[in-house]
């Protein structure tokens, strides 16, 4: 494992889709916010390796703070923390994009490079590198 | 076009995940709802030829008449409309279990049988023949 | 009724969370991408008066006219053309950002104010003005 | 802590809106699904306790064992292995309810009891002595 290059930062509002009866955010969808950031740091940085990867998330921990609400201004920090075989491990949190103490969610999240039959498949030696620092 | 069976029943109740901050359901999750109830009538009456077909929507009508809430229990009836070529006309309601009169969403879906190539194709005789009457 | 101003445009990218198995965007996911666009329409140009606004949609018409795909960038144009009572009508297109001519779905959505009964409720007349031009 | 009592299971079918365009179900539903399931099994035991409590979900550890497919039949176990204060830790498994061996997705989910004002806040005894034996 090498050291990772430092954080990548993703905005979002709050829809009525993303709520639930409660008033909140759905729990669920903590886990879209932090695929659409872990997705943008990829397009980002590495198109081209990205793409011919096909990731599948193969475990998560979430904590869940406090609850996010309607037109809530949200980011999502993503820093990867390991990258070894196929996998990488994510640590992305989700904040007020207003007040950066202001903690919704957060957690781990390890995705595996699968080939088409699913089957994991070491990483792109270009992913890694570009990747790393 | 040929006269259709009778309507099909389709059971439900509202889950967190299908409600908004609203209170109550979000509107699009009657899609949810209605392509459940469709899923079902075939595997009901037709599986083998459902499994050999791709169905796309291609059109829909919703009509939203009172919103549902949070563990409501909920009933879909679907009646197949028309049927011609590659599509199939659905005419769905979605109501409440326990009050039929209870009108929650009323609308058309149309939908089309469609090739690996998502091209437009002609449904099965079979099909067309199961569903008639 | 008034003329309306032109119409606002919202940019997205198509997540894994937007697709189904059909390889595709999940042809209700296109209410919640119209709705991100009515919202940031609202946001954008009249905030204090939309927060006070409790919407309903009541009625969608949609023409899925072929399927966005995976990482797809997309763009939704949203046009108000009717401003009455406690209802708007939206004319919303979603196509593609890059190829203007490329259009995935478009329809009507019909929403209305209502009040904390959700009881249809007049719309605020500043907001009809600001609407109108 | 007390005993609790043995497992429910609650039975699904995966449909289009649960997949993504990996052909597979979307990771982020198995907590659909495992809601569902924890809703069940009050209504099944505990109805008139359940609907005084606000539940909100504070913790998750997910691992995605193999992917589920369209129109799998798919059944989630839950158990509960602690029932403390204000709240309560699940144990839930998504299988094939065709061959229980063939296990999806299994974790543990912590929910809180809450207050209006979402503070957490003791079971209700009665709950609890209903949940324990």
């Amino acid at each position: 494992m090498k050291n990772m290059k430092s954080e990548a930062i993703f905005n979002l509002r709050v829809y009525y889709e993303d709520t639930d009866a409660g008033g909140v955010v759905y729990h669920a969808n903590y886990l879209h916010f932090m695929e659409r950031a872990r997705t943008e740091l990829f397009f980002t940085q590495h198109l081209k390796d990205y793409e011919k990867c096909l990731f599948i998330v193969n475990q998560v921990e979430l904590d869940f703070i406090r609850p996010a609400r309607l037109y809530d201004q949200l980011e999502v920090v993503t820093k990867i923390v390991e990258l070894r075989g196929a996998t990488i491990l994510f640590e992305q949190i989700v904040r007020s994009a207003l007040d950066r103490n202001l903690l919704f969610c957060q957690g781990l999240v390890r995705v595996v490079n699968v080939n088409a039959n699913l089957k994991p498949t070491r990483l792109p030696k270009s992913l890694i590198e570009k990747l790393s620092c």
